[in-house]
């Protein structure tokens, strides 16, 4: 029985997740069920955090929220434990990562507010739904993430570079694409930015900060859509004294189902 | 020349209220410019509150939010203050309405954090643009809201009740109010209910809890958005030690046209 069929529901990914037995990336597992990136903030960094999120919603859109030392995200997976329920975690101080654990139990703080921000596997899951070539999936590699010389809009402590995803497509295909993800607000939204890389900053396509290159072709556009891997760039130019994020391709897989989130 | 042709910008608007030669209803003033509801909270409230706008867009679309202990909007209106250029605000100590200025730099705080609310004026905008025929604006009347028994999502201290506007339609209308507010996420977004108001705990249409009644004709279906006047039923519910809003139909006039904000 192959990875993915071991995992229908986001409730099963969890179980493993807490017992142990699933350490590693949750791309195609449980297909269907919107996934999510991680933040953990102290109580006196969560105002900016949220603050941020509304000030800068292509690469955060914010699908919930908990009260400070609470573990359980209300809104998508009520009786998850999100201090145990993804299958790597990152450790943050002053902007530094620390640690790589598997659970975040020895790390827990009873300020902690919890932040799950949407992610490009649904969005992929939605291109592909309206007949759109995905290379990456197609290539079965992790799609390429760039910095880009674009600033997110600041939040009180909080500043930072927007991180884009990037997906090549025909001209025919590109507009197809926006206007797909203009539809999604919740899940990105619209590109950024097409055709020109040099003109937000990126100097190499085939040199991603993140993720895996794929071959752009002759005759197609690259197209950059804002991205979740953004908070933990901007954990890194704010350096708060502690956080904790999801380790990368390692999602919080809710009970919501993709479609209900749009 | 008529009160309506005196204002062409929100600027403009603003400056009367700044230099005291404006202090009544801003409907119909500077035609096109987003008008906002305003809530100022202390920060140590400022986070409950932006959670409680997470978690209830639809009463509660966040068009802006201010660093603590600032007054000018960043992204709406950068120039303006906070603390002059409404026509009148409400002073609300633990829930009570203690206050109604026409400014309020005596109470102004260093610890106050401002949220624009967008505005069901822009709404009627975007339906009367469609070709709808919006019954109160028509009759030159403020549209009737209602308290329902639907509870808004809490967030920390923050609870109450969800207040909703409501527009009389004939089905055809009413399907197509719907397809257009939905694509308005940003302005209360579709109806939270429609043809039945005891179902959501109105008992009567002709009393309606704020603002003025409309008749709704045989055949008419009453069709119910949710409401930027929510926040101030929620201050009511969950009493702040300390709270400013704008006075009722007295709104923020934003520098911001309105379909910049779509």
């Amino acid at each position: 029985m192959s990875h993915q069929q071991r995992f229908s529901t986001g409730l099963e990914v969890r179980r493993a997740c807490r017992e142990g037995s699933l350490s590693g990336p949750t791309a195609g597992l449980a297909p269907g069920y919107a996934q999510a990136n991680l933040v953990m903030l102290p109580a006196d960094w969560a105002f900016d955090f949220l603050l941020f999120c509304q000030r800068n919603p292509k690469p955060c859109p914010l699908i919930d929220v908990t009260a400070p030392g609470e573990w359980s995200p209300p809104v998508t997976a009520p009786e998850a434990d999100l201090r145990s329920d993804l299958p790597r975690y990152r450790v943050w101080q002053h902007g530094e990562l620390i640690d790589e654990p598997a659970d975040v139990h020895r790390y827990w703080r009873n300020d902690l507010v919890s932040f799950l921000i949407g992610c490009s596997f649904t969005f992929d899951a939605g291109l592909k739904a309206a007949g759109l070539p995905v290379r990456h999936v197609e290539q079965g590699k992790n799609v390429p993430m760039y910095r880009t010389n674009l600033a997110c809009t600041s939040a009180g402590r909080l500043h930072g570079p927007l991180v884009v995803s990037m997906r090549p497509f025909s001209a025919a295909q590109a507009i197809r694409a926006v206007e797909i993800t203009s539809r999604h607000p919740e899940m990105h939204g619209s590109p950024v930015h097409l055709g020109f890389p040099e003109q937000i900053g990126i100097s190499k396509l085939d040199q991603p900060d993140y993720g895996e290159a794929v071959p752009v072709h002759p005759g197609e556009l690259p197209v950059f859509w804002a991205c979740g891997v953004t908070p933990q760039a901007v954990l890194m130019a704010s350096k708060p004294p502690f956080a904790i994020t999801h380790s990368p391709g390692c999602m919080f897989v809710t009970d919501r189902l993709d479609r209900s989130l749009c």
